[in-house]
């Protein structure tokens, strides 16, 4: 009998044919018929019995976008028909029954959704998205060279086939733009991006705790990294991407495929034009870029007179209510990705921050005149590899950070902690105090997992990718009290210098400044050594798990974090900057704050998907922090601090360090 | 012991594997190394002991372009290699040994070059191209779908895979330039083309006669064939590429893939501007769209002032030169083309046909940023897909006409024939008279001969192209002449109306006039009845050879031209013009002129590869007319001539009469 973790593993091993194995005993397949539609690429044109709804909307072998509301429909629908199951086993049997009759990716999205959220699944893991879906994050050229080496093996040769890739692939370094490649093809960044948007979906499922600032704040602290990568390899900060007339400087040439027919992703030229988007086929409505336009002033409209209009006419004003716990940024937030259900009147204010995903991943062929499938930016697996991804978020964050810049900055009480002192703060690494590395390294996953090869010997990945040596942060804190405080401990990074060497301003350096941990800690009386590990840090995740580990299950001494992994998360190996060959000097911004403030009721926190809380919250439970995320550099600086600096100086209970990050341009040495 | 036809088979069967069988008995395979080099797409390090000079320098999996100097340096090394071996065994032994070191489509257009050139392999036939290279005809996922159920299928299942394609694929009908699509994309003109440049090399080769003449006399008549079909659905004529500066409307995404591992040919966005190309990774120096129009200038400066300047700035008049028997179209089309050995002065009139294509070929990537590989433009086999192709050669055929139109009408002498009038002309088709019909039909090749596939069942084309009802040209000509008179035989097709539905005047049409048939005929004394069936035109070629009619050997009946075939020559489903559902109505112009001026020596002509001979000349032979390619119509009208009317009514060897071309839109019934 298999285990429930297996039969999961065999629904989704190769996900463009049946399931094989125990889950298939007894299942009924769908009809031929519906097996000759999908080699046509055709509608199927029965469900197999089975009550799917509009989940066979989406093409098998096409793209699909949560970013388009029919494609989002059909995974509700999807979902929906999973929930309905009553136990594993009845939702593996179903889940075999219509794999073969949906697109690939939908179903992949929908069967992952419902792990995670049925309550009666809490043991099942998912397996890394890599594996299921090689062909996201390896060129197809690479891919296609493995399958035409297995093509000719020895049958019987069974060693591994290696495709070696990374650390990056789809450029050159002849514009400076590409000189960050290495991170944006990160197959970590990539999959916590996909992550996100499984637990965090706009249109359906229940609405998690703070939604809209979520979806703000993470975008944000990925924007502030993303920064931090530009700065150290020379280039100028993200510029937002606000005029839509004009052309766009930098294209993206993917070398991926949407599926296993090596069918292309989109690509977009150097210097082309956004264009009114057309396509029937998507099922979606004209965006005119007049649309978003008109949908980009309202949004502003609101901001700058502190109310929405909803659809009655009436205001709803922009800001927190302490009796519904409904934020102003929630507001905005789900006004502005957009949330149908959540926004409140989504024809006034459009769907602005999705349908531009749209728009600019049909910059090629808006209209279907040339049948191409979309950009990358469609898909939320792949849209981080494309510069575009940044100049669009940033202007979606330019448009938050209107709100944020019309709320009241912090008072002193709101920063300060009395009887708390912060006397020292550092990091730890390899033994060296305030000097941390990066370098490249390895790591493999099993790509026959979703390949559709004929061979029996395994097809691995081989990733060279962005790593840093783990360290410890070193914390010296008095509490002068005379029993036990517990606190909040905020650590916050930033590059010191801009990129013309000067130190910066408060508001210069805002947002820069990266979440790297928050934890609380109780101090005891007097003076306190704090040590945290940078593998515990609330943003990151521990790494993916491949089929293999979990085929294999736990092994001796995992541990709870470990245990806990859902996939959200940001990786740990891109959790720092990677600094410069001759080392960078980055500030270590370190605060400490009442966790008698902070706290927030836990009730549903089963510890499950408890990691990287601070950008993928917790499910079934409210955001752990009651502060505004971001806080203390979500908002404008208090007259009194201009700069993080004045920060330290001035308050007890702040700390500010510097540390530098050395590149080792090759292998790193942990 | 394996035939002659089988051992070159057996080379170019599977373009990317070792060969097999007979051929590679004996053979020393090149070292591992070599093969790991191929695997790893990398240079290959060695020769494997044989002399190839520059032959590597094009990379394998990548694409090879004859517009490029560099490759076609390569390809003349490669040539040279192959030529000096003695005999067919000694070649094939070569060939097998080279095969896995080269660029693969460099080694079959060099190996089929050598099976056309070398005098003792005069019985050897190359196999279509089509089933060589699948993948340059054939979408990249229709193909994957099949290597997908080639993987899942029961090993011991042989019933054939059909890939289904056409008549066209890449674009849908939203824009009015892809009505032409299924004609762009036809295997037959995609093929031609090739054949086309395999037998016309620039660069190397021994030059055929009057190459610059056929250079811009084969390319008018496509020009002149595409129109029709652009008129037949409601297009416009093509209009000419000249001004470099602004964006380019039609874009064109192929669908299509370089080699065996789904590299994707460059695609270009609609709206794109041609770009200064500056890639080291070529082999080229970089090209300005400067120099392109510096070119251009001076050619025309040329046109103009009726000479070109050699390399020691002496004149060399563009004047056709009885005793050399040069032509002054020949000395222009050659640098133009342009050709470097015969060229008056290659570093002063450029390269400007073929750096267009480059350019062109690398508009979505003209400086390597993204490391694309080129556009379809740069590829001889897939250039004719791209609307551009034709913009930028009616560019290249308007600076010919300039040339062609400083040149004297003809004269009443040179069009007329005294004592022989052609009394009537039509044709017959299906029993009808002057009704010729077109339609669909279906043509399978076996595609698993260039495939990379692992599977015992065959991989099959089934392609929907368009074709004609077959039909025969009945003319009634008298001789007065007491003795038997020789003639020449000149038929051409024209639409009668232009888009606006008026009759053209002589210069409206003169472009449009495409060369049907040429053939000479003795006629007796009075009246004579001749007949010629519409497979023996002088333009087309009979249907290419699959691998399977070569294995087999020719069938009992196969008719000299089926023996001839050599593969350059315009398909013979293609030689008639769509027409309309409703009847289309078309011109026969048809001229008979003095067979004792238009004679030409005929020494060399073996009678092979004497197919399609208008378009492509003869093997080893001079071209058969000595009249300028498209006499009459290749020059500004006589005065007294103001259109084609004018020349049938006065001209009593001339005869014009109105035919109708319908388009089943159905399957055609012959």
């Amino acid at each position: 009998m298999a285990s429930d973790q297996s039969k999961v593993l065999s629904i989704l091993e190769k996900p463009y044919e049946k399931p094989k194995g125990d889950v298939a005993t007894g299942i009924e397949f769908p009809s031929d018929l519906a097996v000759t539609d999908r080699i046509a690429g055709r509608q199927p044109t029965s469900g197999a019995g089975v009550e799917i709804g509009k989940a066979t909307f989406v093409r098998r072998g096409t793209a699909f976008s949560l970013f388009i509301e029919s494609h989002r429909l059909a995974a509700k629908d999807l979902i929906d028909a999973f929930m309905r199951t009553d136990g594993l086993q009845a939702l593996v049997e179903l889940a075999a029954r219509v794999k073969v009759l949906v697109n690939e990716s939908l179903f992949v999205y929908a069967f992952s959704y419902v792990i995670l959220h049925k309550k009666d699944l809490q043991n099942v893991r998912l397996p890394s998205l890599i594996e299921m879906f090689p062909n996201k994050f390896v060129p197809q050229e690479d891919i296609m060279k493995a399958q035409v080496e297995a093509n000719r093996r020895d049958p019987d040769d069974t060693t591994p086939i290696i495709i070696e890739y990374g650390p990056e692939f789809s450029s050159t370094n002849i514009k400076p733009e590409h000189r960050v490649s290495y991170w944006r093809e990160d197959y970590g960044i990539n999959s916590h991006h996909w992550h996100w948007h499984l637990a965090y979906p706009a249109g359906f499922g229940d609405p998690p705790d703070r939604k809209g600032e979520l979806f703000f704040y993470m975008h944000q602290q990925m924007l502030a990294r993303y920064d931090m990568e530009r700065l150290s390899v020379g280039l100028t900060r993200t510029e937002k991407l606000e005029n839509w007339r004009i052309p766009v400087p930098d294209g993206y040439f993917s070398k991926l495929t949407v599926n296993n027919t090596s069918r292309a992703w989109g690509t977009r030229q150097d210097n082309s034009m956004l264009m009114d988007f057309k396509r029937q086929d998507l099922g979606l409505d004209p965006i005119d870029i007049t649309d978003i336009e008109i949908w980009r002033s309202r949004l502003l409209d609101a901001i700058h007179q502190g109310y929405m209009i909803d659809r009655n006419g009436d205001k709803v004003p922009l800001s927190d209510d302490v009796t519904s716990g409904k934020r102003g940024i929630d507001i905005l937030g789900d006004a502005f990705e957009a949330d149908r259900r959540l926004s409140v009147n989504s024809l006034y204010y459009g769907d602005l921050h999705n349908l531009g995903h749209v728009v600019i991943a049909f910059t090629h062929d808006s209209d279907n005149a040339h049948k191409e499938d979309m950009g990358v930016m469609g898909d939320s697996s792949t849209a981080m590899r494309d510069p575009i991804f940044y100049r669009w978020h940033k202007f979606v964050d330019d448009v938050f950070q209107e709100y944020k810049l019309t709320q009241q900055p912090y008072s002193l009480e709101d920063l300060s902690l009395p009887n708390v002192v912060l006397d020292r703060v550092g990091v730890l690494s390899k033994d060296q105090a305030d000097a941390l590395s990066t370098g490249w390294t390895v790591r493999e996953f099993e790509a026959f997992r979703g390949l559709d090869f004929n061979s029996r010997a395994p097809v691995n990945l081989r990733i060279t990718h962005i790593d840093h040596a783990p360290f410890d942060y070193h914390l010296q804190v008095t509490n002068r009290l005379e029993a036990p405080k517990q606190v909040t401990v905020r650590i916050f990074l930033a590059p010191k210098f801009n990129v013309r060497g000067l130190e910066m301003s408060f508001m210069e350096q805002r947002l820069l400044w990266a979440e790297m941990d928050k934890f609380t800690v109780t101090l005891k009386p007097g003076t306190n050594h704090v040590v945290q590990s940078s593998s515990d840090s609330s943003i990151t995740t521990s790494e993916e798990y491949t089929f293999r580990d979990l085929e294999t299950g736990p092994q001796p001494g995992t541990s709870r974090r470990e245990f806990n992994f859902c996939g959200c998360g940001w990786p740990q190996h891109v959790l720092l900057p990677r600094g410069t060959p001759g080392g960078m000097v980055f500030q270590l911004f370190v605060m400490v704050t009442d966790f008698e403030k902070d706290k927030v009721d836990q009730q549903g926190n089963t510890g499950r998907c408890a990691n990287g809380v601070s950008f993928c919250g917790i499910l079934d439970a409210k955001y752990p922090d009651s502060r505004p995320m971001g806080f203390p550099f979500d908002r404008r600086n208090p007259p009194q601090f201009q700069s993080a600096a004045d920060f330290a100086e001035q308050l007890d209970n702040v700390n500010l360090h510097d540390i530098t990050i050395t590149f080792q341009a090759s292998s790193l040495t942990k």
